[in-house]
């Protein structure tokens, strides 16, 4: 049950982060990569360079489960780089973790990466002809392979020509004897943020890495930039033109951290914005208005403020939720929903229920929630997605369930709200979405909406399509 | 550093879970237990009774830890009860694990137990002089050896009799071969409800379990109740007659869930009541009214809807806290509080903050939170505690520190104020947090309050005080 | 099925180590309990004595796996005792586990037991008609009772009570806040010896442990006599009258470990020769003699010896056999003992072939290294047992199966001998076995061959042994 | 002490596996790896074919640890390769460890390999410089590059052509999607059996595997052949010419377990051999012949036959060794080899010794022995080693110590036996060695000697032997 709750969400599938020029650079992203915990449960590693020597670790499980006991300790040198992945299950799981740390004919180089790359596979078949062996089914290592077969003489130029061959969303962080090199794609589709911490230079997916380890927020990585960081100081450049930039808006709907700042929003901020304009758009005479914990708090809070409904904390999360729950057996099956979240009677008996979630995937979440509500003596509830409905896969690095799974992808609002057995039901619009970001109704903007609209950013190649279909079925 | 976030909290000791009459007990039981998980994480066990045969494991750590794999298989039988523990490291920390198995001239026994028995030493003095063996430093054990000298010739009357004999605030769950026992001291100081589910009949600490299994709330067990189920069905007696009730108000304060009712009153009502009492009690010119995640998120609520001062989510926790988190190494120790709780910048930054804390026990905490606030551009910080300042220890089951680490019994308000950086400071008093239970000023009321007034509800007997003094200083 | 190898075979249930006065107490104790282990692999414990504190860890499997980690480092102080145990599986494992440590009017005790009382269970009953609670199904809280109730003013008082009390095969260390007592049961069922390590003194099951510890031999203890160990030196005294004396046969043949001397004769010289009196009483044709590792190997080379047939290694035990092992599945059964031992094919081609075994309990052991010699061409597989049919259950401590599971107490010699299809077999007599000690036939003697005659040297109460078979059932 | 003992030995570097046509491939190669355990403890993996779907599991530790649960449930299929590792400590354990999988242009492969290339190197550089990455330090991982760049049409002219390029001793056994392909190296330096269990084939390091899972040896894999398992059947080829076939004489010394049989040879009948032409080289007047456990043995039974002097078990193996071992504290260092092994003082005591071992590298070890003896009663020592003594490193897969710590290429005969403190040591001549073989004295003859003469039987390249060098002083 709690499992199938799971699967009823979209899953960010990696985080990144990476100091340079800090004694103790592998403790200090041991933390960062805690604070990036949320982007990725699955495995978790970290590869640090100490003259000339590359050192790594990687594991299945949480940073904290990975990095038990002296781990951190063989981890010397000055620099890291490190990540967090969420990754569907599968035979060669450990071989999928991260950072890919390998040696080639310039030295040594640990990547790390968020994000998906839409022509790995066609580039995959190019190199497998041309000889190349592949050890995990990562798009990470066909990046290694063409970076190793650059040909030219300088790291910095076969890193250069390898972005210049592959599409899609990302950001990478890779380490090298002498310089981490962060990049952003050129959509921006995946978020990344460059700090500064004394001395020391550090990259992250979001900013709460940032404050975690003390450091200062400088900028954040742009659309198509190369940052090199070596013993010399920082250099930047651009390795791909301009671009329309396209960040991913579920990134404030749902993955980042509330207190991460991303490309100049802060994530909670736009979460609440969203609630306040779905107030606008959706309103409903209603007792209280409630919001799916965690990441739905902020946009319940935004509704409450704009509807002048209150505000209550009317479903409570477990806090222990742990990977191996033992699941109910047959005869105890009803139990549900229950075992993640409850219901406060006190708030909702009696009620006419705003229940405002960020997002709404297969449905069967929503459906057990508003039948909680209900035997919990709610009276009417209303539920209220501060997104669009999502109708398409998304082929930048997010899990997103297969076409077929996405309910709105095959109900109108009319069949879902009967679905999931609300007495009202409503999604937010993307123009209405974009105003939160300041942009104005059918004006260009900067974000991918791909996942609600079908318009990819970038070409989406058919190889590419049916595989992560078939891969998303599993 | 998060240890010692970890070390300026109260901590509740226990949990207790009993069901009867359900032929999936011990699942039920897990699942009661997960649910209670947050009244102690350091062990859990489960008893269960089949046909005259008693099955029963224990472990340390979480309930989704120690009952992995197949577990519950083995624990078979259509009653059971179950304990989760919070406890002081120690050499005997697996030997203090509940519930309590053993087997004595009546049969088998399983005994949980969460409160704290004030004559435990003087009664196990007594018993050892008799001859009593004792594996554990736990006042359960000297229940059971209570109950199996009792020489009456029925279980119902050997508990009752040594109930007669101990005193402190306690639940109990016992089971026996051919009942399940459920007592709560006269004073009612600790928690305890009935419930039904279907033909069983199930007890728990909070009423949360029920919500989570599934059950139905019957009522609150009574102080000084003893309540048996059988096969025959429920019979009450009361084994105390009735005294002044006391019950912890720390249950409301930080404890219990949010989504729990005890005796009356739901939490989270009571959490939002104070803040809003708070407000009116200590009111400040402020921009923005900030909880500390998770327990005073609630009380903050109701100060930011009685001030009309914007509540926001202005610190942030981090959802990933393990229990084997590596310290940070000496260098890295200005780190502290962040590691734990992030402040969202874009909230509080050239702000007037107003934070709401539940409690303050040490002061450490506290003053790490305002270094952070300002840090993130927070103009003032206004600390308001929905509770009266803690000066005295508990001898009832909760492990506040010991009175020399207690800042309030140390020094003054203004003195508090200082020591934690804030502009401003202020406690509840005690008869305004009696209001939020609709108690008038000065009038009698049902509350223990021993911990902020040194008033206790029942003798204190000097031995106990010293080991406790003793044993809280480890 | 290489469960099934085990579980025909007989059980020690136990191994104890004691030491008192030496700095590094606790990890000389590991390193004792390291070579005792072969008597006892399912849990290990250790408690040490420092300054009135006792400090004890104890856990499921092999002494290097309860001991990983830090944990001796906790176990402090001058003086310590240890416990290997082999125990039948059951919901109570882990409390199974010793040393019992308990505290009691006189302090602190821990006890370690190796053997098995024969009137425990009517004493126990006694007990907890008296108010006693148990926690354990072992035998040892029985004594831990008794001693605690003895109501004598010193602690040696009540042990030497209790110990008046109880009837069986036992060897007993026991640490108290500042004495280490050593006793052994008026018959000697069980082995135990002192040993000096500079100015500290030891005792333990068996003297391989003094070797590895680098401690010297001094004597055994005497059967019926306590030791006790102080600051002030070594105290001896008779607990118990001279009795017969009945030590246990199968510590020689099967159980002690080859290197280690009991009450004066080496266990390979008894087993090897043993299997020169085999040689003699049952002569054979052949061409070669192997023995069935580890433990028959000293025999056969004694047959061999005796015989003038060469000896051989005609079969390989694989030396990484784990408890984890995963069993073969249904279609792979045939693979049998194949696992675990290997026939050297070169070795017994063609040729006619002696087995020698220490005994043999079920025989279906035997049934398949016949199978597997045939398979490797032996022309003829002789079986030579050295020692006596195993026709009797044991009451002092060793996992016998039950009688109707003993193979010669249901078949003849002749059946037994097609049941695992040999060319011959024969069993040694009790009266040659007991020549290799120096005894002449008919002559009284010192040990306990009860498991092959029937003739127990204590009374054998009617509960314990309805008990005993009930238990050895599961 | 133990690590130390350990170190004093030649390591073995791997054992293969390999399977095709059964319905239990997977189940039945972790018993064949069971069998082979003794090659290598650090880490195991197990690879499966499925449908054209490659199944593994990789993991540290022996093959009883990396294989619980249900891990072998995932690896279906009729065919498998699997393999032991014995490997040295570092930062990328677990990403050496094999099978290597991966996938390349022609499909999947897992790479099994015992042994060690000496070009590795050289064509690792070159694979580098033409852009190849490398996730390990293995060898395995260049042949698999190799492989993939074959530019063939077909697998098996990949692999032919793969392996003209390579030098040194190796056994592969490669799984593709539908075949099994074995290999040995043109010298034979390492072996490999093929077998036959009902309709599928085996591939194994050592017959013992084939025991063990009740196949039938066919016959050893010629040195330079290349066996190809398909749907089709056999198909062999060679892949090399034939060269001076020069078989590792090690593996009979001491790798190899007992009942192996090696092109020709039983394992124990060598080592019983050795030790027979041993006491004719080398005689001494002694009372007592002993071996040192385990690998010693067969060679003592030897000697003590041709001598006539009676052979006894004088020293004990700890079978519980673990490598979790607590190392004793500095206080307690004395305690030495007293861990692992233990003198019989009944059997040595005022008696002349013979002790006989299989090989001496360092020293350390027969050092401590024989003081071990001495203290146990022993009047005289003699040392009697049944090789040569070793003064060169292996390029073939052994992991011998460096040669400045390899105590033969430092000192004499006369020096190495006052360094062990025996009352006299001889080892054995080249020439005699060979005679067990029956290689008459200075005829040619089929086995590499090179750590004993340093003729090595392949060219050697400079950097590897630099770079070997160079690790194993780690």
């Amino acid at each position: 049950m709690v499992d199938e709750l799971m699967m009823d969400r979209m899953h960010e599938e990696c985080g990144v982060f990476g100091i340079w020029g800090h004694p103790e650079a592998a403790q200090l992203t041991y933390y960062g990569l805690y604070a990036l915990q949320h982007r990725g449960q699955e495995s978790a590693g970290i590869a640090s360079i100490d003259e000339m020597t590359m050192h790594n670790h990687r594991g299945m499980g949480l940073v904290t489960e990975v990095f038990g006991g002296d781990r951190l300790k063989d981890l010397r040198g000055h620099a890291a780089v490190g990540h967090v992945r969420y990754s569907t299950t599968g035979d060669s799981r450990l071989a999928n973790a991260q950072p890919l740390v390998f040696s080639y004919h310039q030295g040594n180089m640990a990547l790390a990466h968020n994000g998906n790359l839409v022509n790995a596979m066609t580039i995959r078949d190019r190199l497998e002809r041309q000889g190349s062996i592949f050890q995990s089914t990562s798009d990470t290592e066909v990046v290694a392979h063409l970076i190793a077969r650059g040909g030219y003489p300088s790291v910095i130029e076969n890193v250069r020509d390898s972005m210049a061959m592959i599409k899609g969303g990302y950001a990478f962080v890779i380490l090298v004897d002498d310089a981490l090199i962060a990049m952003r794609d050129p959509q921006g589709l995946r978020p990344m943020a460059l700090g500064r911490l004394g001395d020391a230079y550090v990259v992250a997916s979001e900013t709460c890495a940032f404050d975690t380890v003390g450091a200062t927020f400088l900028r954040d990585v742009e659309p198509g930039e190369m940052i090199m960081i070596t013993s010399e100081g920082l250099h930047t450049e651009r390795f791909a033109d301009a671009s329309r930039k396209a960040l991913c808006t579920f990134e404030y709907i749902y993955f980042a951290r509330p207190d991460s700042d991303i490309d100049g929003y802060n994530v909670h901020m736009v979460r609440k914005h969203l609630g306040k304009i779905l107030a606008r758009e959706a309103p409903i005479e209603a007792d209280v208005v409630i919001g799916v914990p965690d990441s739905s708090i902020s946009a319940a809070i935004g509704y409450a403020e704009e509807s002048r409904i209150p505000y209550e904390i009317g479903l409570i999360k477990n806090k222990y939720s742990g990977r191996t729950f033992i699941q109910p057996s047959q005869e105890l099956r009803n139990l549900g929903v229950r075992l993640k979240l409850s219901a406060v009677r006190k708030i909702v008996d009696q009620k006419r229920v705003v229940m405002v979630d960020d997002s709404l995937v297969r449905g069967t979440t929503s459906a057990r929630l508003v039948t909680l509500l209900r035997e919990a003596g709610a009276t009417e509830v209303h539920v209220r997605i501060s997104s669009p409905p999502v109708k398409h896969s998304c082929f930048y690095g997010i899990d997103t369930s297969a076409r077929e799974e996405l309910i709105a992808a095959q109900k109108s609002v009319d069949e879902i709200r009967d679905f999931i057995g609300a007495d009202s039901l409503s999604f937010m619009t993307e123009d209405a979405m974009l105003t939160a970001f300041g942009v104005e109704r059918g004006k260009p903007h900067g974000f991918c909406n791909a996942c609600f609209t079908g318009l990819y950013p970038t070409e989406v190649y058919q190889t590419n399509k049916r595989a992560l279909e078939r891969q998303v079925k599993v």
